[in-house]
């Protein structure tokens, strides 16, 4: 899980608009990588340094310029002097605290937002940027590795509409995927509900303190989710808001169609976050009704033998003058009290339903 | 209970509008099955193609085709061609996992909606999909068998109003006789949940671990009944709001109607929602108080028969100098103590009211 | 407490506006009974059938007919036919779990409200549909009885306005008594939760189960109340929006008093709520801090006596060789060494506080 | 604390606007006190009977009128007789129980409220309501006692604006005071969670039952102040809404002012009831984990002690052939033995944490 | 943590608009300091009274005035007269209890908030007012030492965009470091939940009393927290709708990256509350596993031994005639019997889970 919140405050105090990369450390180095494509054909390249591939940029062809890596300011201050981006949308794709929201800067489109997969069976989030022009679209991610591979293959292909169409398009099937992800976040979350769950129904549910944790790790995991997913709801609406020339009216049914799928996702979160509530207080109640159990058969042991114990103890007495030690049915009278008093025990268990 | 989650992920990254369908596999054929009206008369068909079926589609008629078994992407693109329907609105059509929604194309309205129905008294979830023409209605559903009887009768006896409304009416109709149906389900959760609860009331609640699953199993299909459920409510209100020649005037009071039924079903909903919580909380009460119950016997049990278990031990020591041992009266003497002791606590455990 | 969900679903399927009977079966016959007035006389009648009534109707005077049993809908249709009343609405007069609501039909209002009472100090709850047109006003209830007898001693007597105002003054006047009623309602349940209330805090509280079924009780009787009285806010509240001249302006500020009441009702409502959940909260911490105190005398009574009893049995043995067994003081000296571990065991109670 | 809801339902039937004293029954005669001022002086007058009051009114001076007691109808009627109030208007000032609101007569401005004091170290609940006209500001309270001696003195001096001000003035200087004493009320509050929280927190919190039942306590007071306050938001809000010359443009600044006031105490409202629950809480978990600390001492000395006993009574058993009794250091190995028992146990404990 | 209402109500009573300090009592004399910049330069000075600095103001510089020290109702008075401040705006200032808030006096716009810092690892809450007129802002803090040294810099050294912006970007640069001063405040806490949440999962948390306390600190902090921060949404959200010169176009991005980061503690908030919610029912859960646990331990040891211990004491006792006593293999009869009791019992422990 990563953690609650990044060291975000070393920022205080800079004037804004000062670039700063907030998040973890590395020292990999940035990667371009960069498809140039229109109806015609499309071009693959990757570059070495941000000038080279500014150049590349041509009109007649949609750009799309993948920066893996933001850890560098300078690159991304220079990305943002060749597209003229504001000083605070810069300072928007440096911090992977980012939330996840769309600004509409007339010129071009800003879309922050949380790539989220499973790396080796680990949650791995990912701070991604989109800003859209009317013939480019660049894309920040954090690290190598994304969901994209389906869109670079539709545009190498060819297959679909997406050469036949703008960087607005473009922008809709990134952000489009992204979303197509949490489906499968969601799936993943599912069967690890289901596992525990069943354990619990089935009371295999061995170590409880492991129990418990499992539990507490789902909810923690959940409502991480929730602060990463949620605001997506607002970005996906806020397309059809936008009044803008970069966004084609074609463009809006597969908006409303990505607003419908984050509506799906929240609706499993809320689903989830009851089921897992209700999981708890059902594995709470049967914890206390084992131990209510535990607790009836100490009492009935106790109860059983205390008395029994106690008689034996009273003829185990030493004194001179006790008439019943000499009589020859006393042991075996003791014998009779003492199934009497058991006997009357377990039919009074039995009326009160603990046995 | 259904899944949680239906395995949607493996659409992710393909192009929007790619037909795939999502759901539990079937090998089924795909059932065609239509109804050509009009206030003269009516003509009840199957088919085995819907090649033949577009064929049988005449202007003068109502058509009300029912297309049973979503599992072939190839048939409901044909349906597709023919009605010129959008390729979006043919993906949600074939997601069973689609949420309840209602969408205005203009030139044909589309809903989709869950139609719940106990078989053999198991919940059955069918994703039904709506298109609503001018003169045309289709109707999509997973499987043979739905709630939709009644309508086929009053169209094939001229009953009520059918026959001389439009097609707006019959997409009515079905949407009605969907959420009419909701009703029942209320009933038969209304009857589990007085079941458990006058066994909670009376204390026969026998197996406690038994009685926890099933008020645990009682909140999680409420808990997914609320998630299917609960958007219907936007669809009914929906239609007051679609602004199109597709649905006349005289239609409306009876989706206020059907607004209101839903409006009660959600009611409903809540309320046993409600009645759930304060049942859980009830009963979780009751079994910590019965555990104070037998707390109390327990302690009662040892506090009398410890202090006299020790006194009979204390006389039942070898030592040689021991003058209460000689005494004649000594063994009646430890007796009258005993019972001065029992007598003793007993009255204290009356004064705190333990008995 | 009436049951959670009436049989509705036998008219699922049914065309719209069929009418059928909702509610509990009954053989009484229908009984009808009306009030003609206007400024200068009343006339109070009662018929066998509608027929007669509706010829006794005359335009000079407000009508009040008052139509009591619902479970007819051959004499619901017949009112329906005469005063020509959308099916729908029947539909909604003769189901009587039919939430409450307000529509405006241009020619006359339809209200849905429930009438709350206490017969024989059980809960009443009827459901009353009041049609108000420009010179009539149309009510059915279920059963013989209601709250309306203010009504009609005003009427007969000429006290107040009612007989100087017209059929929308009588729909007020009619509703206000229902929601005026509901303030001896809020009054039975507050009485029961201080009695309620007292018990718990004064510790006599007698039998635990008793109580918490008397709290699940009172609870479920709040979510039952406040499922029937919340929606009469909108209903108070959509006189002000219905822009019609059925209801004259002179009326509104009425209306707005009726919207204060309910609103005063609603208040109480989840006041009566919020302690109740802090009265169910404060009781199991009593009951939880009651076992506390169990567990401690047990434990007192434990600690102190098992180690004098384990010595008691050390000395007990049967050892050939036990000097301590021949000393002269041995017997003495253990009941020293006794009372030192009490004293002891019970400085330590003291030091935890556990005396 | 004063009762949940008072006894309204005596009202029930009586046609709208007849007045009728609901609250306490009370007989001291209705004091009938008036302020009349203006820039250049003020007089202040008690009245036997409102008729002489009305007489002393004149058009150049603003008039206060307090009237103290509301339990005589027939002076209220007397008193909306002279300045033309409306029945329903008077109908809630005679109602203890109305809520919190603010209405628009145009001729008037009526304000109802609650005002709240500590008489005695008791909370005071009175039921206040005020009718500003253009010169004229009539007021109605329960008993003699209240929070304006402040505005009193300060018409008296003439200090601060109020002399040159008109009546809408006078009206926001009441509603100031009584909001001003709201934040009394909540430092009271304040205080007592404060005591509470230190007794909880330092662990000196005693008798147990009387912790809860404080806590309790405060719950419901806080329940109690929750409903007598968050209307009066609505109050202030509304003059803001208010379109009338009845209140002139530069006292918005002031009701704003007392807006700010009230939120300010429904944020301290909503913090306390945060802060209550998380008490309620901790001091539950405390109960529970202190009766841990009772079972895991319980558990050790049984534990301990049992098999010790045993080992005892093994050895005082009677048979006639036990080889080890006649060993010579039989005895002494038992000893042994033992020690060896309780060392094993004790570190079992260890290892366990539970020493 | 400060205290949770401070001492307000001895102005009740007051005219409005009477300056009295509310807030600790401090004797420290009153600082005011002062930046008078332009792009061309700037001035840094200090002054012992506000007449000084009056003169010092001209026309053709930004004038930043910060005032230390809100406990001298004469000074702010003198302030206010000099800027032409309304009464009610002074009360604000000197009102350490102010709620955050935003509001336009068409002249100037004041903003009330709440600087939050570590002190010493404290949490130091300072109530900061804020007046941005067209060529000044005032600031008043309530001591010294702020967050404000990096703004301090920037003019000093004309470092970013400050000395050629006028008095809002000033407003702004001042509010926007408040709130980035927030994040380490997040941080801090985020810290302090994952060293109490790392210790509940790792099990060593040691004295639980402590724990809990801990807990509830964390909780009480963040209620407080909550309280403070949440308004300021509103202030960030309020400047995009004041209609007014005094802010220029170009400022208003900056404002919305102000409520972004707002938007971004208010989530940190929000996933704190989530997970201290959690973590409190985890914690609680476990506490009651290990009470299962020890009742587990304590069962088995009473169980085994308490049969055990009868059969001993049975065969201790001293009647006369019990011939098991005489028998030669009797005592190992015994033995065996006792070995197979144990085992039994041992049997039934392993099926029922408790070893």
């Amino acid at each position: 899980m990563p953690k609650f919140v990044k060291r975000r405050s070393q920022k205080t105090g800079l004037p804004p608009g000062t670039l700063m990369h907030i998040g973890e450390e590395t020292t990999t180095p940035v990667g371009i990588e960069a498809f140039f494509y229109n109806d015609a054909g499309y071009e693959e390249r990757s570059f070495e340094s941000f000038e080279e591939c500014a150049q590349a940029i041509s009109p007649e062809k949609i750009a799309w310029i993948n920066i893996i890596g933001i850890h560098r300011p300078d690159i991304i201050e220079e990305v943002g002097k060749r597209f003229d981006l504001h000083p605070l949308l810069l300072e928007d794709v440096l911090n992977t605290e980012q939330r996840t929201k769309l600004e509409d800067y007339e010129q071009y489109i800003f879309i922050a937002l949380k790539m989220l997969r499973y790396v080796h069976e680990e949650l791995d989030v990912e701070h991604v940027s989109l800003v859209q022009g009317k013939t480019f679209v660049l894309s920040f991610q954090e690290r190598h590795g994304d969901v994209f591979d389906s869109i670079r293959d539709r545009i190498r292909t060819g297959k679909g509409r997406i050469r036949k169409q703008g960087a607005d398009f473009l922008a809709y099937a990134l952000i489009d995927t992204i979303v197509d992800n949490y489906f499968s976040i969601m799936e993943h979350m599912s069967d690890d509900i289901e596992i525990l769950d069943s354990a619990i129904t089935d009371g295999n549910d061995g170590n409880t303190t492991y129990m418990l944790h499992r539990l507490n790790a789902l909810k923690r995991e959940l409502i991480f989710l929730r602060k990463s997913i949620w605001p997506i709801r607002d970005v996906a609406n806020g397309f059809e808001k936008v009044d803008s020339n970069l966004i084609s009216s074609t463009i809006l049914p597969y908006y409303r169609d990505v607003y419908d799928h984050t509506i799906q996702v929240i609706d499993s979160l809320e689903t989830f976050r009851d089921i897992l509530n209700s999981m708890h207080d059902t594995y709470i109640s049967t914890i206390s009704n084992r131990m209510n159990e535990v607790m009836k058969v100490l009492t009935i042991i106790s109860t059983l033998f205390m008395p029994l114990s106690f008689l034996a103890g009273l003829y185990g007495m030493n004194f001179r003058y006790m008439p019943e030690l000499e009589w020859t049915w006393g042991y075996y009278a003791v014998l009779v009290v003492m199934c009497g008093v058991a006997g009357t025990m377990i039919t009074f268990f039995r009326s009160k339903k603990w046995l």
